[in-house]
């Protein structure tokens, strides 16, 4: 069962920069100071989701890398694609403070 | 000075799979085995672009990689992109061949 729209937005409010966009997609975009490290964010992004085999749109565009989860099987977002959410936040941060 | 569209689309007979899109991008879709295949391709990709420093946009949708190339700042395709769009075909034969 996915979430409720209003499950979706509780969810989101402690899942730093994360919207929902359509009623179906959950959204981020992450922006680098260069395209390489946008590139390795991609990296990790890719571990992640290759452990959860559960795996986000994304496009780089220059230095900004943007990020959509949905469950496409259960019609909606579930707590799989928060709980991805939550550890791309977390790579981006561990990235970001061994800048 | 950018191409004109016909000179695209004589390049681009030479250039496996891309295409010209709304008369200003190059594209092309490429199809893996699986998605760690298809962020590996996207990472010899990354090289390439940088090597260039012209990036193209990006999107990964699970197994298919998509590129989009264009010169923004001359209005159109030039030469890079179409020398660019050659280097990744042959990442991509590469990539391929060694499978």
């Amino acid at each position: 069962m996915p979430f409720t729209q209003e499950e979706v937005e509780t969810q989101l409010k402690k899942c730093e920069g994360w919207q929902l966009q359509e009623g179906r997609w959950i959204v981020r975009k992450y922006t680098f100071s260069s395209f390489m490290k946008g590139i390795a964010f991609v990296d990790e992004v890719a571990a992640i989701s290759e452990a959860f085999k559960h795996y986000p749109f994304i496009t780089i565009d220059y230095k900004t890398v943007t990020l959509r989860l949905t469950s496409q099987e259960e019609g909606g977002i579930t707590a799989v694609d928060i709980k991805e959410a939550h550890q791309y936040n977390e790579a981006f941060e561990k990235m970001r403070s061994g800048e």
